[in-house]
């Protein structure tokens, strides 16, 4: 099958790129001397999963119970879900557990704390840590982070942070500050548990631009970047990657033209692609997306989606487009602004290997 | 099941509400004596289809092939798609003709138009006409317009708008204006059309906004709008509806709390949220949402989502919260800006009746 003949819009992933951009964050890690955890809320796939270790299993960080327990029932035995949980969701968690899955769910909260302590066989928890983006965690110095972890008593796994202020970033100086930041705190708060007699053997940070720019991770057990594996255009903006190393795009099909206008109207809107915005605060506001050729060539120039419809993207051209060429039906590639989201409308991904042959089709885990 | 035992993020429908809008809606397509074709990409769900014609099947709008085939598949047999078909999705289209599907694509290109009048036995097509959009369509009074109905031929169904740019009113006299230019735009067309000698069975307009504010509309033989069914924070400003008719929500958990700050953390990001920001440009910008509680009271007061992560929603009240009632594991309603986006990162509706109590799980069709 080839990209011509796949229905439209759908989800493209370059293996080739995927597997680059797998081997840089490895290369990362092993420098660094910390276990990668990739946190498997961008992929949602056990094929991605698995060639993140080199077609094995390994341990990984997810978002949902429904990415645990799908991560889970094809082979993952060590996973993290770095969402704060809930006591409601403890029976979900236990049930995983009870399958002889390794996991770590992550709390903020004395209470939630004290629930996990007292009743869930096995289940482990991690404390989430405030290390500067102001989401949610305790700070390492904090009362909190003790009564946590005495409430958590033999449950008590480590220490977690996600420096999400890192996209905040436009260099890679900033990014590796936010790191060190990280750094600073989950080891502040590993040595405040530890000083106290409670163990801490995980001391976990992650966010792809901080774990890509660190200088120096002492302390740190492990990293849980995410996107890194596919890359977008707010990445390439902030530094993570470039252009060329976004491995997922939407395919799309041209359904209308205006010359008059220079734009092309695509079957990918705000569903297909998600009405993401992030690349309007970097110096190349990429609108909805840039429309590439099916090679993903930069064909059309810089031919930005500058309006988002349900199913309508509105792509306009900074120079004249080549409109013999593109009559109602050409397909395009999609770069998007923010891959997890984008990747997020879809049940699965049509491989490619640089060319335009479907050699596989992947599937996701979507919903909760 | 109570809402109480729902797994979170999800979707909670309340039929009560469901049922009044689609009476009002009825109402509205009644007085004008046209026809209702509900635009079923906000709902793409049959259950709720039935309901818009009093549990019957009826005429249908649809924004892409998966829906017409998932509607087609349980009994809708007068389907229009309304998003411009190209010459790749005629196969897939006259498949489902095949079945016994009245089928009708649109078009605003000679040359698409020139296919379907060639090799597609059955299926029939309707000329979109740009009524100030500006986003797909030909002018009314355009050479393109006659060319396109000549290429058609005996496939010529009519003419279609979808007068979009009534999201940009903020008053019931500016909906209304849109709906007139739309009227207008359509029965030019479909005058320029008969005088042709072509024939001009539908005259279809659409758009909650206009429709639901429309002060007549002769010559037009069919309304599409779609959203009015759940209503939404955006449609509330715009005056398409209140807050109180707000049939569609997500129930979340608390997963955590920051006093210090006046905010929750709730279990519902941008993935179960959408990133849609369309209230920041109206007079009361919900953020990604409003958080109600689970009876869908205001007891936290305005209470916004300020940020939209993956999975987690940053919620900030305008007056203290009460974290006393509020422990981790909360549930509340969110409330969204955008229907349409929300509720299509799920594949299912818990049904309610105003109350607590889960009376039904209705199916969704996702995808393309």
């Amino acid at each position: 099958m080839r990209l011509e003949e796949l229905p439209t819009p759908c989800l493209v992933l370059d293996r080739i790129v995927l597997e680059q951009n797998l081997e840089a964050m490895r290369t990362v890690a092993r420098r660094h001397g910390v276990s990668l955890r990739p946190h498997l809320k961008t992929a949602k796939s056990v094929k991605v999963a698995r060639l993140a270790f080199g077609d094995e299993t390994g341990p990984i960080t997810v978002s949902t119970l429904a990415e645990a327990e799908y991560f889970g029932r094809q082979g993952f035995g060590d996973i993290t879900l770095a969402a704060g949980i809930t006591p409601q969701k403890l029976g979900r968690a236990a049930a995983l557990v009870e399958t002889g899955v390794r996991l770590s769910v992550v709390t903020d909260d004395v209470a939630v704390a004290k629930s996990i302590g007292s009743h869930i066989l096995g289940l482990r928890a991690l404390i989430e840590i405030d290390s500067g983006e102001g989401r949610g965690g305790v700070a390492a110095d904090s009362d909190a982070l003790l009564e946590i972890g005495r409430a958590l008593g033999q449950r008590l796994a480590g220490v977690l942070t996600h420096g999400g202020h890192s996209y905040a970033c436009r260099t890679a100086d900033c990014a590796a500050d936010v790191a060190e930041q990280e750094r600073r705190s989950v080891t502040r708060a590993a040595d405040v548990l530890r000083a106290a007699g409670l163990s801490c053997e995980m001391v976990s940070i992650g966010s792809t631009p901080s774990v890509t720019h660190a200088r120096a991770l002492d302390g740190v057990t492990e990293v849980r970047p995410g996107v890194y594996m596919f890359g977008d255009l707010f990445q390439a903006e902030i530094g993570s990657c470039t252009r060329e190393d976004i491995a997922l795009t939407v395919l799309a099909s041209v359904i209308g033209r205006r010359e008059s206008e220079n734009r092309i109207l695509i079957d990918a809107g705000s569903l297909a692609l998600s009405k993401d915005r992030s690349t309007a605060a970097t110096d190349h506001d990429a609108g909805f997306g840039i429309v590439w050729g099916i090679d993903c060539e930069p064909v059309y120039g810089e031919c930005r989606i500058e309006r988002a419809y349900q199913e309508h993207g509105v792509a306009t051209g900074d120079t004249s487009l080549p409109f013999e060429k593109i009559p109602v039906g050409t397909k395009v590639r999609v770069a998007p602004n923010h891959a997890c989201l984008t990747a997020a409308a879809y049940d699965r991904y049509y491989v490619v290997e640089g060319g335009d042959e479907v050699v596989a089709i992947w599937d996701r885990i979507n919903g909760w």
